[in-house]
């Protein structure tokens, strides 16, 4: 593969250690497409025979067909996928197989590749966040009314509805799906041309493979254009947040099917039993999303060691860029699923939610503001007085809408029955 | 603080625990910006008197002089900065202090204090990188015909210019600006007026104090504002790739400052010398500033780690946001500065530059691209002529534009005198 | 302090990076016992004058007392705290002061420094984990008999007592103890005499500084000496494990201070209230003890980066060793004593922890091995009748030991009254 | 599977998100031998006719013969490996195949199976880590006079041999191995008999499972046994730190194959060429054990980020335990024997090396030590002489040895020509 300077052949660890094909095969689409537009060109600017040019396109034809239905032949002795795809277009056209890569290397062609392929999977997460967030609004909608514990600290704090409760999720996810949306923007720019690094002495149209492969233009200098992998930095980053969002509904989930909480039942689709516990209904895919968040968190710390400290340009450690890239995909959409799939089927115990809501003290604050909108007393005051009432409740073990007028009045004489509007729930 | 119900003091790891003093004081002016625009609010909206909310005015104006001026007294037993300001106000301005606090909560105070800073701070970054771009463009344009090796692999590959290797260096800062632009855009919504999580009964005008202090509009999920933390994780993720971007350079700077390289002399003012070895003359800053890679990295899983499985609303973890977010900022500033410094004072040994891309083989593409272009060889095959030909320079311990045409003709016989035009680097 | 071959000072950026003595100055005591071993060393070996060492001893009593008594001026343009130090004892005794540094380089003065420190720090964090566990272990055996429901997927499972469930964490901690064990009797090596790494002409005794200093012996290879930091690594690590043994034990208690779980009631010293919510009472040391996991876990990454693909030997990236091993020590060990604090003045409700258990379905299982004890089912065909007895009971809303016979029989008709021996909890 | 409680099927995405059988099926043979001690105990207990045993046991056997083979058919539908074995035992020996499960549940089993596992990864990668010291330790005996430069700050310090440097890497290994036999032996107590988590009513013996699996004895804490993954996380620790190492002595290889520094010229079987550029060499190996850092620092985050606030016992999330601890065995396994393969087919280039030394000054420390010794100079005085020494011969370019007597005396005139002695680095 590399030539007539080279006398020994790898060693078997050597070639364990190099081969990426196991991992990069995913990027076949990519590399055909990729490798069209650039056939393409090399046509239009007569670097290559159109005679040559076309076997070349109908060989990536056939290899597209051959992997699309399982005929293809993936080979580990040929390291990459790159490599499997060229080796085959040989096989198939002959000699011309070798014009393809006139004016390009394996650096600008994986770059262009795996941006291709990053652009795909930040529209696809897009779409996952996007259905997640209909059930959510749904949700909201269906649940505005519903009274449930606000809480802080865990604690009961103040009334909220789930409606809201859940819409903040949506507001969460919906920032995660601005985020990716920058994320796709950004990397929308096109490495081929930059070939090894440095260009190349061919007159080559980069605007046109930019174009045709649907980027904004060239990436102009091309030192950057084979050594950046921000892009994938970004997706792995934008993947972290989205999951530590989803762990943190995960979470919710979990505490909240608890028979201590009881505010949700998941159904028997979204649950798993125990293979010694006949009992038990267990919330295993919630566990899993909120599990997951340590591989999101992983890849993205991956990437960032193995950027650390890389001189320019291409150095084979970037070869470990994109397994980390597919996890974290394919670990974002099914967590972003399961989610769907969970809340979707799932039954809300909204009658627990509220004498929940009732027995946790959650109007004090409402109390705290009459005393300060009818009394006229400085909030810090209020919040004093409102903390002996609460006081009071819980030796008495009496909810707040319980209490005798005239034990509040001992604590502030002039409280009035009008207190009773705040102090209760509903 | 906390009022009637509670019977016994903190104990003392408790306050240690607890206290936050000594990292958030770091916001007293984004606290009192704030403050003041909720206190002109309540004014307006008649939810205070005038009287009072002139007399908060004053007494925030006095207490901002106080801390510019280094009297103010931070103490650690009022927890936080909130508290130290306000109880302050009630010293100077007596009871109406306390109506400050009307319509709000430490949880949408502290969120709108911290996006005020965190938008400060991606603006100060902004400003860093662009000085260093700055430079970067200066050094580029004055060395945009200095030859250099081209590396992949850390191994020379093709000459370049070092003009397009430093402004690769722009290239990557200026994604990292544009992150930063993100950044400070999608935060900029306003939590006040949120309370404590459910909003509040006050007639407040959300609006005002958003448009006051600089927001786009008022967050309108009110749990999503006060426990909305993403602004602060993608801050990290910034400075986190920015400085991913630095180690890079630092470790060029450190290589070529080597006696091997010796592509680059940093001045004396940017150089250390060692206790025991008088002849050293070390790249300390761009060590630290690769160094601190782990910092920023650190800093940017602390975050995620900790916002993992949180449960709406406010938790007391979400303290531990602000002294990385803050070390963050403080470290990527100075190493923009640091490798500003270093670069602007630095001496480009362009000659040793040329030298060692003449002896590395860097035209061997170019040959290839010769024989393809001029005898119409298949570049694979190309390839490996000129792998062989470097192997023959190699033996005969040559440079490429050393070798004799007749002992390249063995090779390959249709080469002809024509091919040193590509042969010497110049 | 560098020397003949410097024209130019510092920048004051470069100073600022560069300086640590706002990290190191906490190795102060280290450093003046190292620096003693060492000066006795150089009189023992005749290296120095008695005389000249005498003054050195005295001086850097002196120091000590300075010191100790806040008299001492730390100058950040003396760098770091060896630079401090011997500064001052110039000031002090003169040119003799000069011959300290004789055999000597601040690369293995500063890891002698930094191993004792790491040393001591092992052995305060295992007295910490010590005082822990002896609560731990008062409240198992106080509360060994205090049933409550054990659970798994945080749905309960079987019932347990408290006993074994806050044993559990002891266990935990106890293998954090012998982590810190290891870590400690691995660095308990002397770098002193490696000198900047190649070590030093003069005629030392490496095991008499080794021994003075209470090293096993002195560090074999002089590069290693100086470049290694794989103990503060490990200490990182071995606090970022303890941490999250005790982020689990923080979320259990939190969990457990809900109204809607009730087991727990922490004391006012270690609760907080809210300034708005005058009802509450939050575990917020629980939640800081949780948050901090980020911190431990960003310390580790921390490292970890920086020390990625560091050449030998010393590398001034390693500058940034320190001040997070400080934190994850100051750490870990306030969330020691915070969790120690709160659990010894903590009321367990155990009449709720028993309610709860009967609640649940715990004794499943038992059922389900009596079925296997008593009738011969093999377990997997047990496990599937008493599902089949749990979804009745849901479906009459009873608990498993308020089920008639009869009904049972139907689903198994060999089931005798025998059942109700393992069907209450009690 | 789990029996009659249950009324619908999971659904596709559940199942997708909950099954491990892809990762898990690696522990087929620790679960067949697992389950082999737990059989032969039930028997000898008599909690299970020696019949069933037997068949349970010969079928076991068959089973390990059909995965040996690759006869076996693993199920996705069957979630992991233990119903695979399980279900397939029942298809062998019919109904007797359930009793297995007798006294034992998923959660002690899946613990029992993981802890060989890793014990068994330790004892290889203690393996692979004792041949690359052996390969270290012949190299360092071979090159045990070898001067080259010793480098601080990447720049020339003192001279040292390649012996020594080697043999620095061989002293971090050997760390690594303590630390992989300390985790090995923290490791080696047995989870089985904890059941899921609350122990089990049969009369089971659990020092006889403990010994028959090689363990120590059993987890005394039943809950502690199902919860605990220390274990995993201690190894992933281990395998990420020498990792670290191995990425430093990575990073020296790529820099001493450069053709600046030439110190190394790695075979052909250990190097790679590049599809453009027919000269290359490239030290890709190198380069991907320096890369797969990242990976091993993910890999530990994975695990920490994931344990963080699991409250007790076994949560689904820890099923995101193996797949890491799999990758990090593989991976440093992988590292080490590439480096191994590297390293002992390389051809270290000694001449180079000592011109270096040479040329970099490095006898400089030599040279004040010898101002000291024989002049009586304070050494920060004679340190402050040689940098102008140093700064002269700079000027002259001219090395150490090449100046002249009288020109060093201008800079301290009790210089003698002794003083070439240590001038001269051979």
């Amino acid at each position: 593969m590399w030539g007539g300077r080279f006398t020994e052949k790898p060693a078997s660890v050597m070639e364990q250690i190099n081969a990426s094909i196991d991992i990069d095969r995913r990027l076949w689409r990519q590399d055909i497409t990729g490798s069209r537009a650039h056939c393409e060109m090399l046509m239009r600017q007569n670097i290559i025979p159109r005679q040559d040019g076309e076997a070349i396109l109908n060989g990536l034809t056939q290899i597209e067909q051959e992997i699309e239905s399982g005929a293809f032949e993936f080979r580990r002795d040929l390291e990459d996928i790159h490599m499997n795809i060229e080796s085959r277009l040989k096989e198939i056209i002959g000699e011309a197989a070798g014009k393809l890569h006139t004016a390009r290397s394996r650096n600008d062609q994986v770059a262009t590749d795996f941006r291709i392929w990053v652009r795909e999977a930040a529209t696809s997460a897009m779409g996952g966040i996007e259905e997640l967030r209909n059930t959510l609004d749904t949700l909201s909608q269906t649940h505005k009314d519903s009274i449930m514990p606000g809480f802080t600290h865990l604690q009961p704090a103040q009334p909220v509805t789930l409606g809201r409760h859940l819409d903040a999720y949506a507001q969460m996810l919906g920032r995660d799906k601005t985020r990716l949306e920058d994320c796709a923007r950004r990397l929308n720019f096109c490495p081929l041309g930059a070939a090894a690094m440095a260009g190349t002495p061919y007159p080559i149209d980069r605007d046109f493979t930019a174009r045709t492969l649907g980027f904004e233009g060239p990436i102009p200098n091309t030192m950057d254009a084979v050594s950046d992998r921000d892009f994938a930095a970004e997706f792995l980053f934008c993947a972290a947040l989205c999951g530590i969002h989803l762990s943190r509904l995960a979470e919710e989930i979990i505490l909240w099917s608890t028979p201590q909480f009881g505010f949700v039942r998941l159904s028997d689709q979204w649950s798993t039993g125990s293979s010694i516990m006949p009992q038990k209904k267990n919330p295993d895919a919630a566990e899993l999303v909120r599990g997951k968040t340590g591989r999101l968190n992983g890849n993205l710390v991956q990437m960032l060691t193995m950027l650390k400290g890389l001189p320019l340009t291409y150095n084979k450690d970037m070869q470990e860029d994109k397994e980390f890239v597919f996890d974290s995909f394919d670990t974002i959409l099914l967590c972003l699923e399961a989610m769907n799939g969970m809340l979707s089927t799932a039954t809300f115990n909204t009658g627990r939610m509220l004498k929940s809501a009732e027995d946790g003290y959650t109007t004090a604050t409402a109390l705290a503001d009459w005393l300060v909108m009818n009394l006229g007393l400085p909030f810090r005051e209020a919040h004093h007085v409102t903390g002996a009432i609460v006081k009071m409740a819980e030796n008495q073990n009496a909810k707040l809408h319980e209490l005798d007028l005239t034990d509040m009045q001992k604590i502030e004489k002039r409280i009035t029955k009008e207190i009773y509007k705040v102090l209760s729930i509903r």
